[in-house]
């Protein structure tokens, strides 16, 4: 029993991941496939990369993540697939795997890239606008399958990565930027709270100024502003009961100033 | 093969829901796993415990239904699981299950609650944020395993019931709710079949008048608004091939009389 | 390990299409199910059919599609089960299924038809207003479960075909219409590109003139209207990393000239 996720910017609407799904167990009966997410939105490869990053840890070792946000599809853009540790990842290669590729590589794990050159694990006919349907999915379910990876196609070494925003260290703290709005309008910062523990707080964004972390939402009243420490150890902004994006007009890359209190 | 159901207000977008069929798979590899609503309106205990409610009864015995609309996580509420007959549910005890539990000690069934304070069925390492994937996926995926619900933590009697909005009897009939606005826009209220049957009805909502009931949807014209009995009993005002909701512009906790004809 | 598809009106938030899933896995645990979509325009029989025809194909043999968009559900409308070629296909007999009959007739694949008047294969009590709860779900699933298709119900050979817009043919090309709008706002037309191949083309919709087709979206410049070959190669219009259909204000019906060039 394999486990397969998908992440894409393909909606839900048009029947396209039912369609990879048909694929998948066509090959692989026995696997299952969970979604990530298909509301990436469209063509943002930093979003997708953002989200894929932070889930696929908590999929056991061995699961087969194929993402999908490929807006140079049917172009000379690589096809790729890659081991990671113990996790395997089949996409495009634009950079949606970076902060894998980084957070592999720091930690010394053992990384291989192919290029998914073999048509032997695609579908017969190859279209130029739906390589989740046609490579993606055959490959992933070919893996998933048991099918080793290197005989997918030729290794390679170099896969793109993308420059992903980092908290600027200041004087005085960090400028961070929001990298996620979530369903609830809470808004994840890119700034990981062991960087600045230790400290006493002043959150500033858009003019307004939160006072230190609270422990969880349901520590303040409904429609306060807090910040807190989110669920992956980011620093995060959110309204109680309320929408932070909302209040705040807020969105992907805006500037948050983490500044240490005075006297502190 | 258990299954294993998800109740949540997390959307889809985020990768949330997906990380924790990561968390189940990792625990039971054979779990099958259905989503039954992620578009519960944030923090809508209400809404949730009614969606579940009247999805679960249509699932195999032995379910593990996990549920988390959860405005008090990481504060001192309770995370509870519980066997109401033949069915187990999991999540924060909050209400989420007050409907279940009124039908189950109604109907004289088995009941059990525990609350989750047993940490070895937990993630290692449990936020502040999303007991979602660090308490009640992972106890969820335990228990369709064939962990005992005992082994999960200790006995309690008292989980919290929110109350929930029943019709009121009139001289002529009833004052009841719309409970709930579905996706085609048809209105679902609180008032069940049953406790009208013989009688032939007005149904009277924001100031327009319906006399009788429709058998079905198709025995009316386009546009028609019309009353009939929902597939789970309840009186439910619609409009043929439209939205009753946009028509009348109307919502959840919206008064529909219904009332009995003069001379009936 | 047999496979079912589901592709429903019914949106995602009001737990209907978990209902269905739980019916499903009561008679038939082995099941795997994938949505196709639950985001067909409400009572859109049409778009359902479209939607539905153009995944099934990239399901294995055997797998049994569930579709449900049924405005005259609870009228005389007749419930139906078939076999065309390899697959199995459930749901109302309203047309739902014209393009898949038709190109089963067409190849001169096996094709019965069923009307599922077997109550011994619903649920024991069946509601007027959800069939793909109490009828077709548990069909589908018995179905997936090796009953065989003959014993649902009665023979029929006259399922309800409705008529499929089709591009038609000019002195200098064809006029086609846009028969989908996908999440991305890219037009696919109902012109298939071998009718037209071999001719230089310009494509010609809401005043606005595209002169040949692009390779793929990644060949042109973001922001260009481009016209190219689908995956399922039809005829598609985009606007590269943005939407067609926002900024040609253009939906589904809507005219497309496909013109050879003069000369050519």
């Amino acid at each position: 029993m394999t486990v397969i996720t998908l992440t894409t910017d393909f909606g839900t609407k048009d029947g396209f991941v039912g369609t990879m799904k048909g694929v998948i167990w066509g090959i692989c009966p026995s696997a299952h496939i969970a979604d990530i997410s298909h509301e990436i939105a469209p063509q943002n490869v930093l979003e997708g990369a953002f989200v894929l990053w932070r889930a696929e840890r908590f999929f056991p070792a061995g699961t087969v993540h194929i993402a999908v946000v490929d807006p140079g599809v049917g172009t000379a853009r690589r096809a790729m697939a890659a081991r990671l540790g113990g996790m395997f990842f089949v996409g495009p290669d634009n950079g949606l795997f970076t902060p894998l590729i980084e957070e592999a590589r720091q930690a010394g794990a053992d990384t291989t890239f192919i290029i998914l050159d073999n048509p032997q694990y695609h579908l017969p006919s190859v279209s130029r606008t739906f390589h989740g349907r046609d490579v993606f999915a055959p490959v992933g379910a070919h893996l998933a399958a048991g099918v080793p990876l290197e005989r997918l196609g030729t290794p390679f070494t170099d896969p793109v990565l993308l420059p992903m925003p980092k908290p600027e260290p200041m004087a005085d703290g960090y400028e961070a930027q929001i990298s996620l709005v979530d369903a609830f309008g809470n808004l994840t910062t890119n700034l990981l709270w062991p960087q600045v523990a230790g400290h006493k707080l002043l959150i500033v964004i858009k003019g307004r100024v939160i006072d230190g972390l609270s422990p969880s939402y349901g520590h303040n009243d409904t429609g306060e502003l807090i910040a807190l420490v989110d669920s992956e150890n980011f620093l995060e902004i959110a309204v109680v009961n309320g929408s932070a994006a909302k209040e705040l007009d807020a969105r992907v890359g805006d500037r948050v100033k983490v500044l240490y209190k005075e006297g502190d």
